[in-house]
């Protein structure tokens, strides 16, 4: 798509292509000049520009950047109270055109415009990334980026993204990326990507957005099992045995990452994990059980707060802590404090179980001891789960797993 | 995809599926509950359902809905002036993100996650569709149709749209689409578009969006020639030479067709033609010239309005009066009468030449009795002409058009 | 693939393309040049010529072309003879090679040498079409033509073909080849057409070879059906219910179609049922029977030359006429008269059912009095029937087809 | 593929598949059974059965069974005869096709019915493989492998191939064997083949047949640059500047590798070289040289063998040591010693320029003391250059090599 890029600039605007490095117009000049502009003709090339110039801006400079759209791209009070005087006095077509138009921001048909041309979608996504990192210097630009927020929600809508195998047949450009964004248990060589794509007991599956054809939005990574596993070592190690896919009952998630920084708070995990568990439903009949080995992040820092650790611990008493921990403690809003817990809480999955010694990394053992949990997704109760849980704050459990939270909670007492 | 919606529905929410038929919820319940929804889980299912709902609507039902959502999915005055009163009072995060969410209307983010099903884009069109024609009647929805048109200028984002040829290696499913949406100069059977686009000189090109994979939006069709042609019907007839295509020096856009009724008022017309000339370009460096044969649908009318008529002139006049029209004739806000000629010289091109006896149809003879027109595309001239023509109206003609239209002028007076 | 000939002339080899219009040898000079060249570097220019010269033959010249192939580059028996009295006083890998050298005939290594560029594949198997037409006026043609049929069963091997499903997304350059070579039960129209392909209760499948990717060589077309379908107008009704799918019980394979004459002998049927039924199976669960309905193509002659008729005969006469022919009337070579029962009981199938009334177009009415059969493919029978038969000519059969032959030999007698 | 197969026995002939494992027949009894069998109804289980049994035999288990093939399964020297009688008798069809039928052992046939099941192809490419290596200790093997070959170029006609473009959008599991396959200038990393295939100046085609989609059969690497280069290094290092691809007007092939051993003797190479310089003519005009950076493979040997060595002489020496044996050195034949140079030579291409220190590895030293030589493909010259080279051995070479080669003739004698 950017030779296309390049050719329509070649043939149709070379004067403004020529002139481009040149172009002594600032961003902002820029900007203003392709809203100002209603037409296509040349919107493209501004675009274009536009997207190129800041690309090689430094930090500052995108800074000045994001100040400039703050500050004189927002909306104008004034004219919103004005066109909602107007609507309200004689609600139609021509008054209500007026008010929805005072009260988008001009910022946003900017970023629809610097969209109209290829490739402008994912630097989109990377400037907001930009932003997101500068905001807790610069908490005013948190309104620029409830705008391009809304944008993207719309653009990334569920019914444009494709969801796509990831296996060794996938391209070389793509699997690199898998290996950089993995953010639960890293991959650490592509013999160690091989392992987790290749065999036929292994999945891995992405969200792609048309416009982003080569960058994953968001992958899962999945074993097929006999049962359920309770250790993500097990799960990777290099010379396990391989499992005949039709001898396979249980698919684990083991691994869920958000790829693209600058997508924060759009969600993608549920409608993942909804599609993969209905493809492989289909795909592999024998499969009954969808379950997740997840990190508990939250629980050792949660329990230092409480003088606790799970350091010297033996295994029983980790996994009351841990059952303890996700069952029983809680935000002010009445959710799980643990973010992975909410998540897949929230999805309708319950907690099923806890394995002690499960993950065996650095990392497992810093923030949760190296316990893991297994969130369930039970297809009968998964409604029932979420509603109860979206309602009232309900932490679905099963039996042994509400016993260990019991049991500490009486040592806690 | 629609297998994967049945799949999910399947697997996950037997019950909402079981019972969708007797839901016995009316369609405005349903969308409150979406809204009212704050997850994914069962959000597709309701989406499904309203969607499935609208299609078997009958024209009254459907008149209620658009009526319910014109009505009570709207913005609240009342609410948007507290929260602005709130943002000028301290404009902060908060305060914008209460005001930005007062200030739209909730229908928008109803069709947002109605959008998120598979297949719901091109269903959510195909309601807009039906909005579009009951707009006259029931002009209070307009105010709805922005909020549409707001939403599908964002979804179908130039950024977002595929170019593909359409040849006779494309899907009976999309070829037969072609045949319906021509608009131009119909196509009467298979064989008359396989002669459209199957001959090394005939070319034919389509936008498409990818949540609508098997639906044209827009479509042009190019005869590749050695010089500029001056008849429709010698561009289509059946036993003509065909042109080895390096010998091609022109390309001559003979019928551009937007597809969806339900996408009016969002522009594809002029990126559409930039692209084509863009890859015709690359692919065939021999071509130097491109233009259109265009049709001038408002001529006989005006001059009807003015007393004057084609019948019986010969074609010099006939010419004297076509050049006149598409040079002089303006509106009130100083662009031509003409449809056409306000597209093609919006995006840059000039009026070329005029033929007498260009289009012999029944429908050429009755619209401009049989005369035609070239709008030349010049590279080196399309961005001044754009210009010109956007700031102040100028319409750029060529030196034979200009003393054409003088002449008509003179006997006009 | 012609593009890249082109190029690759243009590139490599002007001298020999220019003068290809003029180049002065003859055919026969061409191919011995080309038998004599060892290398690639011009080889493919001379195939690429010679290619082209016989697409422009005369048929008398063409007829002349194959004479000379038949008599100067066939098999030298004295040089055979020669090598063979080596080989049998040393046999060693130099004396085999020798032999084997001798023993092929020149015209086969000439074809090998034209196929190396591209699309020759296709311009050989339609060069052998033409071959097939001469022989019957030039028997000894057949030699020549039993090397080309060596040569296409190593090309055509059954590993090679592709199975691709034609449905009313494939491209329209395929599905008219379908309308053309459908060779059972005519295509009368492209509306015709997509009521064979586009419900989802009819199916279409074909084998292409990848170096002719745009042209089907065998196809089939399947009915889904509750029940065994006794009427091939039923099947083909336009305005007939369509089934759901997962509804189906029974696919019918109602039209088979071999699409390349110059295929004749190379046999594909077999192996596409086989996998048809496979695909069906995989995909459709449910079904459990898999049967034919097929025409009789040589019942009525049969009966005209033992002085009877289907004329005025009611419908249990017709169906015990047609039984006994199916299951009765042989060859000398104990195998059925009927060709397309010799196809599916040499496949491993049994005579399921027989239905008067079953064809009432002209042909059928013509060839079989409307008769028409099943042939049931049951997965449990069909290689022991398929065995019997190969031994010893057993006709499986139903019980009650087995009645109804007893039924009409009793009358015969 | 092998999914179908799978499915394919599960379906049809449950009873072969089940007693595949304990199936007492022997390998040379299933052969012979296959081969006795007509049609393909059991024909694929058998030849699955015997593939899958070939897969795990013992080298000797091998050994065994090329010796049946050799023994047992080749032509008749007395039915040749006899049938060569009969034909000169009498030639027709009758006498021909036994003629035929007899001159061709029977292990061909197998091969063919043994290639009619997905994948074996690949297979029967390994067991050629397998059988290479065994005719040095089983010289009388050397006539099955005539055999193999004879079929394989059928197979493996130049037709039949498919160029494809290897770069870093390429499945993982072809860019493995990318790696694996490397022969002339090893890759020791993921790392260091990105760096040959992602780079805008660095490109990589191989073949490939339909029939073994993911295994490369050949493949080049070419490095765009501005002048021809001299020295290897150079083109590999990691972090050197990238040269757009319009400013490259040199293509330089500086790697060439088969890929199986198993099609020894069939040669891809001269095809490959020459469409992948029509391919890149086309897609980059600007190209205006196309030549190689080749090892000098047998100079070094060839040197030690007049007592001369490459060590401790400078580079003028060096250079002209290898200009002289480039140029003069022959084999018996009369074609140069050198492999690489016959294989350039004979394509038509000419010796360009000697480099000293242009391979400084290990290898590099070890066989030509670092010296490489630049082939140049000259379009204008290269028909006559492979022509003279094919009837004479004529080594076309620049003057400043013949200068070189001169200079060390003169101190040579």
């Amino acid at each position: 798509m950017s030779i296309l890029a390049d050719i329509l600039s070649t043939v149709f605007e070379r004067r403004y292509r020529r002139s481009g490095a040149q172009d002594s117009r600032s961003m902002t000049e820029l900007c203003t000049d392709l809203l100002g502009n209603p037409g296509e003709m040349s919107g493209g090339l501004l675009a274009r520009l536009i997207l190129d110039r800041y690309a090689d801006l430094s930090w500052d400079e995108k800074r000045a950047f994001f100040a400039f759209l703050t500050d004189h791209q927002g909306v104008d009070p004034g004219a919103v109270r004005a066109a909602l005087d107007a609507y309200e006095a004689q609600p139609d077509k021509a008054s209500y055109r007026t008010l929805m138009a005072a009260a988008e921001p001009p910022r946003q048909e900017l970023a629809r415009r610097l969209n109209r041309v290829p490739g402008a979608t994912g630097q989109l996504v990377r400037m907001r990334a930009d932003l997101l990192r500068m905001i807790p210097d610069n908490p005013e630009f948190a309104m620029l980026d409830l705008d391009l927020r809304h944008l993207f929600m719309s653009w990334f809508n569920r019914g444009f993204l494709v969801l796509r195998p990831i296996d060794w047949e996938s391209p070389a450009e793509i699997l690199e990326k898998i290996i950089a964004y993995e953010a639960v248990h890293a991959i650490d060589s592509w013999d160690d990507l091989r392992r987790r794509v290749q065999p036929e007991d292994r999945r891995c599956f992405a969200f792609f957005h048309p416009a982003m054809p080569s960058e994953p939005l968001i992958f899962v990574e999945v074993a097929l099992t006999s049962a359920i596993p309770g250790s993500v070592q097990g799960l990777l190690e290099s010379g396990r045995d391989i499992l005949p896919e039709q001898d396979a009952r249980t698919a684990t998630f083991y691994s869920i990452s958000n790829c693209q920084a600058g997508l924060a708070g759009i969600s993608f995990g549920n409608s993942l994990i909804k599609q993969v568990v209905a493809d492989l439903s289909q795909a592999l009949p024998n499969l009954s059980t969808f379950v997740t080995l997840s990190p508990i992040p939250g629980l050792a820092r949660w329990l230092a707060d409480r003088n606790e650790t799970l350091e010297g611990a033996d295994a029983t008493r980790a996994r009351q802590l841990a059952a303890h921990y996700l069952t029983q403690a809680k935000r002010g809003d009445g959710l799980p404090i643990d973010p992975v817990a909410r998540f897949h809480l929230g999805n309708g999955a319950r907690v099923e179980a806890v394995h002690a010694d499960a993950d065996t990394s650095e990392n497992g053992r810093r923030q949760s001891g190296g316990v893991m949990v297994n969130y369930l997704y039970d297809r009968d109760r998964i409604t029932q789960n979420h509603e109860k849980f979206a309602a009232s704050g309900t932490v679905a459990a099963s039996s042994t797993v509400r016993s260990l939270a019991a049991a500490a909670a009486f040592e806690d007492a």
